[in-house]
């Protein structure tokens, strides 16, 4: 039996070696993924982002509570921007997780941000595809940071929900600008703490402004304390509600071939890439990158030879 | 003229043209690139990043200054999350160092991170040498947040700075074990504010476990208020020692070498996929979308096909 065979029999261990398998990079993850592949696109995916210090943790542990007493099976997949060198820093966050370590139906993966082979995005992605074809319902996706990997991240998720806190200073009007466009759902965490009123004034002020882009789905902007389990259950039935309004009409059609566009995107620029690495061979790249180094050579003629090359093997 | 002769002969006009250029992705930038390529590789390029609220722009804007008035000429890239829908909002922090607006020697780009083809780290590397060409002594790379992408920019600096703050809550502890091995220089800003020492403690303690990894060079932990100017004089001392440090042996030779291959590497990922883009054309590419999207066909057998197409057709 296959591992696919196996995850897709229920197998949790696996799933769990497979994804290993898939953050080592290791090649006879593709063909089980192959095979999965079919057998997944029934998972809902939500996206959990926000600045550091936003309490996305606890708020993903309080959700997968909530998601639990609806009786619906859970995946997460948590990336972190630890190496393996320092992981062991956030160990706290992931304990807190742990109350759900004996529930079979959650499934926690977390994911290093260390240098995948072809981006930390594509590794998530194909957890996800794992955690989907295991039959979860929900797969959640914690993502810690801001930066443009997080979002590309994000933007696969069927419903995205930013997670801000009151009073994190003058920058984080910066980081709202950013996250405005991919946001779903807003939820101002630690909402009993001063100023939570104007970040949820400012938000909504801020979604108003953008409604011509937002199209007929007005994000909410909605309030918990997750420490407390305040506002989580208003939180899962939103995105019950955002669902809803997905499965309506094309919608989700449309958002299902824009996640394979980026995701077919994404595969082909890391295969490309391999290929071409492999055919060349490591000492005539070190020589390329040593003449770039000494200014001998520019890379931007460098890239045109080795196209110009490939182009004249198809030819002969 | 060209617009690279132009640029070379000292015309600012003509690289904020360039610039733009990269910015919107048009073509003919990769030509003017190739020629300023050669005259590249002088300026000390420095990093600075950390998390939202570390007040990294009124750093950048009083390292400016210190620079100044040790008469050397200052390249700005600021990296921002914020997207053409949304860019007004963060027009503060711009404005802040526009006192600089009417120096010569100072030269400021920002860079929204929307969908750059090839990445966002591949448009900052390309106005990086643009400012190198110009012959900026120093080109200061600011980067909001503390994303994948963000990192790949830092990495390309000579010396890269990490901003801390102090009292920014538990998760700060995630973001400093990622930044850690990317970290050259620390610092505390808002260094007046409580709980400052602790924060310092905390890095010092941190750098200190890690030193096995940090090598020779021992990262020290300074103290800014930059909104004040205090300790930003030290900053820029700190970072001379560390230009010295690399001088010293191969270091930059090697650094060089590092930095050269990963600009040639994500060069060549994005060339190549351009390359099979065009080649498929958007018919072909959006028929395969489809087919994945309704999972008749998955992703990585469509990428497998590709790449057999492409060696097919070179053998024929």
């Amino acid at each position: 039996m296959t591992l696919a065979e196996k995850i897709l029999a229920g197998d949790v261990r696996s799933a769990a070696r497979l994804m290993r398998d898939i953050d080592d990079g290791i090649g006879s993850a593709w063909a089980e993924l192959k095979r999965l592949y079919p057998h997944t696109g029934r998972a809902h995916v939500v996206g959990i982002t926000g600045p550091p210090g936003a309490g996305k943790s606890s708020l993903t542990d309080q959700l997968i509570a909530a998601l639990r007493s609806e009786d619906l099976t859970v995946g997460v997949v948590a990336v972190d921007p630890t190496s393996p060198f320092t992981g062991g820093a956030i160990l706290g966050d992931r304990i807190r997780m742990n109350r759900h370590a004996t529930d079979d139906g959650v499934f926690i993966r977390s994911l290093a941000t260390r240098g995948h082979l072809g981006g930390l995005s594509n590794s998530a992605a194909d957890i996800i595809h794992v955690l989907d074809a295991m039959g979860k319902n929900v797969v959640l996706v914690e993502t810690v940071g801001v930066g443009q990997d997080e979002v590309e991240i994000v933007r696969t998720a069927h419903t995205s929900v930013v997670v801000m806190v009151p009073g994190l200073g003058d920058d984080i009007q910066a980081i709202k600008a950013g996250i405005l466009e991919i946001g779903d759902l807003f939820v101002v965490n630690k909402a009993d703490r001063d100023g939570a009123d104007r970040t949820v004034r400012d938000l909504e002020v801020m979604i108003e402004m953008n409604a011509a882009r937002v199209g007929d789905w007005q994000p909410p902007v909605l309030r918990t304390v997750a420490t407390k389990g305040e506002g989580v259950a208003g939180l899962a039935n939103k995105i019950h509600a955002h669902r809803t309004h997905l499965l309506q009409g094309e919608r989700l059609a449309r958002f299902e071939e824009n996640r394979s566009a980026l995701r077919f995107e994404e595969l082909l620029r890391d295969a490309l890439f391999r290929q071409v690495h492999l055919h060349l061979g490591p000492e005539k790249i070190s020589r390329m990158v040593r003449a770039i180094a000494r200014r001998e050579q520019d890379p931007y003629t460098a890239v045109e030879e080795i196209l110009r090359q490939m182009k004249q093997e198809k030819k002969s």
